[in-house]
């Protein structure tokens, strides 16, 4: 069955395969000590612009999160996200498990506002008693949020600002970061999110690569010993080269964007399906995640024939479901969606 | 140049990258719900011999260790292990980063002697205010261990005899255990440990995997809301294909035998060379490491012909070094081996 | 100057340190293995009306918190509390510091409303991956709540049947039990709290003792090896009778209850100086805290002659400032802040 | 029974109590933002003789090592202790619960030589790949040590200088403080240890109080709000006069210093006894606890007329034990245990 069920339904873009196979029996050392990681290094920090960067490479998600936000806190602090990040919910209280609170501020469609944030720390800072409380120590969002959608650079700027201010690094989860920059709505580019940002990653898992997750420290502030924190939150990997190998093909002919553009076309075209079959979107997003609300007996004709996945209830007779597209999506896959809205909806 | 440096200086065995190439374009769930992970364990447990087992899958050694050990633990408790053993020295602390104790006993050979389990536990329970200590939670052991050295089955059930009697569950680190099972010089079996075990892994990333541990948990005993305690300590992949569709082939035709059994053989061969050039093994082992003892001299002309590892300084002339085989070690690495001892050493 | 600052700006009730003289030269054993202890534990016990209670002793508050939901939660389970509760936001992030979320809801007046939890608990269970969240352990309320207010018996019933059908244990947090109790309004037994928490404790702190609460486990359900959990978190005193020499004291002829009728007294006497003085209160507490709104011209005023605390900014020109009484508030504290009333208010 | 079990048998000095209760009707800040705390803080400075010392107040010695230790170390590092360490075996864990590993080296008479210090920090950073292992971030040393003993200035120096040199900060648990200082074997001073030891702790629950140890930082290294990181670690009191006045009481007149000398005579006295009646010491200990052994049934007639501690079997049929004085020993307590010497051991 035609599967947009996410962005990670696949294995890996066929080159990277290639490459896993070609080096395969080249003897290496382990740990990230290895040419293909150095090769990827080099390759990431001139895409960004920064030579000065520091790029480390982890393995999923939510272990970036956890083991960015836990070596750059210190021990009283907290880290600032928004009430829908994925930090503040669906990781399982990962930060918590470090001993860190995440201090959740409201969102506007998975964004966080700057008059919000600012809001938040003068707030903060006129309490008596703050020493009481767990003291901001960072802030961290998501570019493309949990929801799709993306900050324009003045957001961007205007959030950095405040950051700077309260002398907060800016961490920026880029899970989907690939998708975020070669949306037709961004004026949003790495070299952008190198200024801006203290620390950011580049996501692997969703835009192409069987794991990994490239970190970037921008400002000489990868936390000392990374290597040793890294190991002792099981973060390790000893065959490095499989991070190494994957970014340097990511990051070789400008595949790591060619994946973006082509998802984002693919969720283009996708929208457009389901604007023409009636529905109404959940949320107007640019990338390639796309939130679509359904009747529940829609819901049920479309899930005979197509996989997406249950987002959240929206009232008692209507629901949010999300499809996602990403490099494996074809136009054969979305004839296939447009085949089954056709027999679905119009009954 | 040659390399026996470790047994994860290669990518996979070809057979994995090919069964990965094949997979690639199905779509699957994510975080382990697919079928590749659901064949694979079923294939582990056949071959274990044991229908009512839990095998779940991690990324790496460390993190194995860790996610066990912390969940399998209460509160209070830390775990028993050899002073040499991996979770007392080579893992930054991770099990201390999970709050608990590593309980060091000494070890002969790398491994826990029954007796001095025994001794240490009636030691520590006729103290007067034991509760004031860190109370034994679990006894671990690595079979082959650091040392790569192994358990008789005898030793190995005088251990769990003594686990029993306490209630403590045996946790058997597998990191190199198709090694083990592959030795000459064992007759301990997948049966033995699963008997024998309260909990063991079956060790991939050193065993021909690109990465990943399978955990089997042998008496109705995996932690409750196990994935959730993985996820918060950053350790479940999205693509959970990766683990699943490695170990279904590592566990198809009895690959993962096979391949212990060409490392093994390369070791025998390698430990041969060794002994004809006259050099000293810093310890016997029947597995896929071998230990020997250089002078520095010989150390010198030799590591710029053979890549191989430092293990420790002996004396002031003379250093241990390690020499590793793996699936991937071939007749022509010896033969480069027996050249450069040649030419190292009969100067 | 008089003070209103809180309910702990005096030492500890003069029998307490009577009887800490009288005792002072015994000779006891340490950790709160003495005979004050046990006799302590009795009269709690008794007062209590459950005889299978298990009762222990900590120092503090925010200690208390954590030791007790970090030992009866499970590895991947969070705290539910109100987003007012001590330990979402005045405790420096000391549960997540255990390694635990504080699962935030809603409250009204200080308190989580029934619907609200099973509202919260059905929409936790209807999500499909809840496993990729923190999975709620507990119930955590206080009472009185951290506004002053009380849950009645209703209230509070109707909440235990919620934990009860999803097997959660309701902790409640008594900081100022003392004056719960004593209320006026208010149908609340300490009776009843045995029969519908799993643990509860008697705040000794703000309720007349140098320091200590007492913790009251009332199913049974003590966490086993609790000396240790405690002594590993830093909350064993050496000279457990500290605490058990204060509690026996303060459950001696009723003291406890005692202190807790004349608080009360003093407040309710003290709130009716504000209302006689034309003032509305922020919140209309039954227990001896009392939320008052103040001009800003009227709060620079009265801080000349009266110690009162900071609570929270209203809007641009009102501020909500808090008053507290306790053992040590007198007849002669209310007259003096009667003057300070009169003087600062009829300008 | 007289008794000589530990140095923490009676409750707190008459001074103190009486301090408590003149003080005690007076309102004062909760928290540590009292008067008492003040005085106390710039009493012991003076008695240290550096006035840019900081000194913060906690309730107990094992949780006075956790949050020192804690707060003090990078994440990726553990603190290196002697084997018979109190962080080493008699605190449950208290400071892996904080996530670090204490790292054991050998000892002599519970002291750590600074050779073999040299030799542990040089062997550690000759080895190849230590970020794989935990990295040493500070130096922990008890002062008397756990049996009593003391670093002469001699051994403190040699020890700091190795410190110094590897930039290690050097911690010295003085929770025996005041009966290391008035030993009548020491040339180490208050003086000394400010300039010798980056932080260290003057021990009052076994010197006199109820309970509370002053931490002195000495190089202006206070951790950044230090408040937060101890309320988060459930050490705050809320009555922190508690602590101040308990201080300002023993640094007033010198009585921590006279309470030292108290105990330190009735030890040389006891010791005489032990002597006088062939008896054997297990350690010269020229502090307030004497270890002496005993056979099995001189042991068990002893104790039926005196009560004292066991701590450890020294052979099959030799027990040792230990005898503590404190400031509450009296003349009379000696003159009973010589009488239970006579009856005792002269069968």
């Amino acid at each position: 069955m035609v599967s947009f069920e996410s962005d990670y339904i696949a294995g890996a873009h066929p080159a990277i395969l290639k490459r896993l196979a070609e080096t395969n029996l080249e003897p290496l050392s382990g740990y990230g000590a290895d040419k293909y990681c150095e090769s990827a290094k080099n390759k990431i920090k001139a895409a960004i612009g920064l030579e000065m960067a520091d790029v480390e490479f982890l393995v999923g998600g939510t272990q970036t999160n956890a083991v960015i936000i836990s070596t750059m806190l210190a021990d009283y602090e907290g880290v600032i996200a928004a009430t829908t990040g994925h930090v503040s919910t669906h990781e399982s209280g990962a930060i918590e498990y470090t001993g860190h609170e995440v201090l959740e501020v409201p969102q506007e469609n998975g964004k966080i506002k700057a008059e919000v944030l600012s809001q938040y720390l003068s707030d903060f800072y006129a309490i008596d008693n703050y020493e009481h409380m767990t003291i901001p120590g960072m802030v961290y969002i998501s570019h493309p949020t949990e929801y799709g959608t993306l900050y324009s650079k003045e957001e961007l700027t205007a959030i950095a600002e405040i950051c700077h201010q309260y002398q907060l690094p800016l961490f920026l989860d880029g899970a989907r970061l690939g998708y975020g920059l070669m949306s037709k709505d961004t004026d949003v580019t790495l070299a952008d999110l190198a200024r801006l940002c203290d620390v950011f990653y580049i996501g692997g898992t969703k835009v192409g690569a069987l794991c990994g997750e490239a970190v970037v420290f921008t400002k000489g502030n990868k936390p000392k010993h990374f290597l040793t924190s890294v190991k002792r939150r099981g973060a390790l990997l000893a065959k490095g080269r499989l991070l190494g190998i994957q970014f340097d093909t990511l990051f070789t002919d400008d595949l790591y964007f060619e994946i973006g553009r082509h998802a984002i076309d693919m969720a283009q075209k996708m929208k457009e399906l389901f604007l023409a079959h009636g529905l109404k979107l959940f949320i107007d997003s640019p990338t390639n995640q796309q939130f679509v609300i359904l009747e529940k007996k829609q819901l049920e004709r479309l899930r005979e024939k197509v996989v997406f996945s249950f987002w959240e209830n929206l009232d008692d007779s209507h629901t949010v479901v999300r499809f996602a597209t990403s490099w494996s999506t074809t136009e054969e896959d979305l004839k296939a969606l447009e085949a089954a809205l056709n027999s679905s909806l119009t009954a």
